[in-house]
């Protein structure tokens, strides 16, 4: 067994209602910023919700409802303007990826001198380090995807730069997972999203710094989504299968913490970077089947397992988890999607593999063996059949 | 499913030579205090290990070795005293729980007012709140058993009351389990220890209070326990073995954070009370059969749950958790300890139920239905056969 570590500081409250807890949340005195989308998380009444909870702690509260699907710098610089204007003391993500990943950095941004841009390595990044704390972060998902409420990590668009950032200072203080305000996403949103959950946690566990406690989390993750997605697709007002599926998501957020993903992701955001309207979980859906059957022989046996996760308790060969993951998709409606039905040709493989390499080249490293550029171009023809 | 919270903020290194981990350790500048016992770490060298890779992070450290197998709050005094006068930056507790514990309690005495018994909730302690943070915290454990490296509790004994202390001031800012350390544990204790650590996983696992990850982390640390406890305790040169065992043990540490222990530990606790020649361990061996039983009605399918991951992989019954624990026993040849020689007496059974009430009474609350007095005298003499 090879030295690993474990660090996840982050005080997670999870469960239906759970956001109450936020009114006993132990946060610095002094007025918190919520950082949200513009629309369903007011019109369902969450923003109110949290406000609420904080407000019974202490804490007033101003609202940011601008942040954009991919958050923007630009809406990292205005946020973090409102905290140095009105002396913020914290800051609350309440929405998707976009709004967690954009709190992520105005708390970095709000205590740290210049620009979020100066502290991105790789592109036009200014490669510096993060030296003070960030402010507290409140994480409070209203998808089951990112995991972001249980990692490091964001994700900001510099211009055509999208780049990811973070590191141990923007570990959220508090995450609120509370799968009430996850059962209005739609049917197709669901299953994309569950579907990033499902490849952060089985990636993980197949990435070759995968260790004896992310294993865990990947598996109960893996088992979690077999149980429980199709029916939070089918029947979004299931509140179990809600909670199994947000459950699911957060320890994959922990896998992507204590492993990584692999190159599959890095593919998947190629595809995106080239194909904006290509939601990142259908991108990964529609790779899936090519890329993990590269690994039959050199990771069999963590294929069984990953089967086994899945439900089929008899699975022998690493054949059944490709059987077991097709079966999962088609239960979940997203069988036939594909890629020409989001443009992207043949044509374009090249580029696609050059950008997975050059932007995200590190998850090929994590890959149980190294796929070359011929191989990326490979599983993206083989995805298009 | 309802509320739960997650929070372990410990950084935890795990494997064969995690102690070199210490050499990048970020601590605050300035020289460590190492606490340990007078004899084993010193003689196999772990203390210099652990001092020389504390002077390659550039910390000088001082060395405080006369830690009692029961830490005494005298030790917490004169090691917080040095703290003081040396101007000491953090603490390292190496050994046994009682160096570690040792070391949570002097942390908190080197930062806060007064005494560690202010601090302690019950008996005579003071009731007060600790207030500031108390010096970082390096647990090193040199026995599988405890956990006390992955929880917040600290089990300190001012005269003849014993009583258990702490919270999240005293979580471990760093963890090292490094199973090289754990070689040398003979036999006997080997396996007293590691039965510890599988009743913080299993009792866990019965406890009301259980939740989602709390359950992950308990049937993982059974079924390693189940797996490589006898190999550990008949050859324990066995690295793997102790690999599984430490890594169990840490994940029973986790446990005991995320739910709780039982009233079998109360019991137990009791009994070495008054009896401080009983391992902890041999005492909850050999009241566990009695103990279990109880709950084959209201908790049946948590005991198979655990049958299961002892390897009992056909477990149909309650019953089935009992031969598989018995049949663990008989493995590591601890299944004919006898209460009786360890000079228990069923005089004395009424004396230890009304102390295992009163001292440790909430663990009751947390069983999966109450045990009266007169419950636990039934589970005392039962044991006894």
């Amino acid at each position: 067994m090879d030295i690993f570590s474990f660090y996840m500081p982050t005080r997670l409250y999870f469960g239906s209602g759970a956001v109450k807890k936020l009114g006993k949340a132990r946060l610095p005195e002094g007025k918190g910023l919520i950082i949200t989308g513009g629309t369903s998380t007011t019109r369902l009444g969450y923003v109110d919700r949290v406000a609420d909870a904080l407000l019974e702690a202490g804490h007033e509260t101003l609202v940011y409802n601008k942040v954009q699907p991919n958050p923007t710098i630009e809406g990292v610089r205005a946020c973090a303007a409102i905290c140095r204007e009105e002396g913020v003391s914290f800051v609350v993500g309440l929405g998707g990826g976009s709004s967690i990943d954009t709190a992520k950095a105005v708390a970095v941004m709000a205590t740290n001198d210049g620009d979020w841009w100066d502290y991105i390595h790789g592109g036009s990044g200014g490669g510096k380090r993060i030296t003070k704390d960030a402010l507290p972060i409140v994480a409070v998902p209203t998808t089951a995807g990112t995991g972001t409420e249980a990692d490091p990590f964001t994700v900001i668009t510099n211009g055509e730069e999208k780049i990811g950032g973070g590191g141990e200072k923007c570990f959220p203080t508090i995450s609120v997972v509370d799968p009430d305000f996850m059962m209005t996403v739609p049917p197709h949103l669901t299953a994309y999203q569950g579907f990033d959950a499902f490849f952060h946690a089985a990636e993980g566990y197949l990435a070759s710094c995968a260790n004896p406690i992310s294993e865990m989390f990947s598996l109960r993750a893996v088992e979690l989504i077999g149980k429980s997605l199709p029916t939070a697709v089918h029947d979004g007002g299931n509140a179990d299968a809600r909670a199994d599926v947000a459950l699911a998501n957060t320890l994959a957020g922990f896998v992507e913490t204590l492993s990584s993903c692999t190159g599959e992701h890095a593919i998947e955001h190629a595809l995106s970077a080239y194909h904006p309207e290509l939601p990142h979980g259908a991108g990964l859906i529609m790779i899936s089947k090519a890329y993990w059957s590269r690994f039959f022989a050199s990771s069999g046996g963590r294929l069984v397992a990953l089967a086994k996760a899945l439900g089929k308790t008899d699975a022998k060969t690493p054949e059944d988890f490709i059987d077991a993951l097709c079966a999962l998709q088609k239960q979940c409606g997203v069988h036939e999607l594909r890629l020409s039905g989001y443009g992207v040709t043949p044509e374009d493989f090249g580029k696609i593999a050059d950008n997975a390499i050059d932007t995200m080249g590190g998850l090929f490293r994590v890959d149980p063996h190294p796929l070359s550029r011929g191989d990326i171009i490979e599983i993206l023809q083989e995805s298009c059949r």
